[in-house]
């Protein structure tokens, strides 16, 4: 069992989740502690406690999130039992997860790259590209285990990365469907748009071949039945 | 043949671009016109001949990237010669062309939708709002024909709106590939997402089982000779 989050963390958090909310929507300029403390309805001293200024604040926010996807993606590369095909789905859907539960800090930090100082950039970009190869080097590594097409690796993972980075920007979490939900499909279209189907493939073998003959027959079974 | 460009227009061009470098790098509230006309080697007179301040241009470029954006699908959609799958592919290939050629001023937009006059956040989402629709329809169209499989279409338009939207963070126009290669790769990976197979296919019928055959005693023919 999983003990209960202390109280300090859970204020920390609910920092965090207000001061991005008014960094985005105010702009991290425009926004000052006060409104920061207003929002949560505590007290400066208190909220001072927490974080010394608000950049301490934009700091621990914009670098929570890339830091996280990177460790996420190293840990799905490390699990030796999954083959290309389940890591693929695994680094998609772990991917999606986290920006489907944190969209607010995602978006801050796209927006706010560009005004960090130049070590947190660094960070942050080095994270980000840990990701990107993650991706890159599992769709590789599918393709010469002739499981995905010889697709561009670099492009295909962009795609990826950018369809799970793009939900922060639509989804709503009371929407119609669940976050969890919304991780399956991503992960079974990014699959799709590189698996290599039996009819796609080139003939590769007596195997490949007698599976297929036999879901033809299976097949046509079928349809004559329902015929 | 095309007309030349009139000076003008290329100038109030160049005076976007350099806005939107500076507005991505400082920050809108941190960017002077004095700076726009120094980026722009133009004096101050001159560029407020243009633009009658900084909000203006902000306007100017904002809301050329969604507007147009629409405008290329509507376009697609009225293309009644095309089916669901060239549709969709052009709908893949139209985005990402307009999202490659304007990286700076669709990541304004992003960044800034939330600091924009009302009408104007209206206008862009309504024009947002459209492409969603108009990726919609075609991924629900295709379905219905039987040409895509049976995706949830609103997220699989998402995504492929996603995956080209983020092209805006990564492309680089010196890298080893054209703007046109990615806009074709996106394409291609859209499609496949989506596309039918006849494997992943429910047995729906005696002609498609029978190509499955075909198909599975051409590749075990292929196989054996080669063996």
């Amino acid at each position: 069992m999983n003990a209960a989050p202390k109280p300090a963390d859970v204020l920390r958090e609910r920092i965090c989740t207000a001061a991005s909310t008014l960094f985005i929507r105010r702009g991290f300029g425009a926004t000052t502690m006060q409104d920061i403390a207003d929002a949560l309805g505590i007290s400066r001293p208190k909220l001072y406690y927490y974080f010394k200024d608000k950049g301490g604040i934009l700091e621990t926010l914009v670098s929570n999130v890339p830091v996280e996807a990177h460790r996420r993606a190293q840990a799905v590369l490390a699990s030796k039992d999954l083959d290309s095909v389940q890591q693929l789905r695994e680094l998609i859907v772990q991917h999606a997860d986290l920006i489907l539960t944190r969209p607010l800090e995602f978006r801050l930090l796209d927006m706010s790259l560009e005004h960090l100082p130049k070590a947190m950039q660094t960070r942050a970009q080095k994270a980000k590209r840990g990701l990107l190869d993650a991706f890159t080097a599992v769709i590789r590594e599918g393709a010469k285990e002739g499981r995905f097409r010889p697709v561009d690796p670099r492009v295909a993972a962009f795609a990826m990365i950018g369809m799970c980075n793009w939900t922060a920007a639509w989804f709503q979490g009371d929407g119609r469907l669940a976050a969890a939900e919304v991780c399956e499909i991503l992960a079974d279209l990014g699959l799709a748009s590189i698996a290599k189907s039996a009819l796609r493939a080139k003939p590769n073998g007596v195997q490949s071949s007698l599976r297929m003959l036999r879901q033809g027959v299976a097949n046509l079974e079928a349809a004559l039945q329902h015929g």
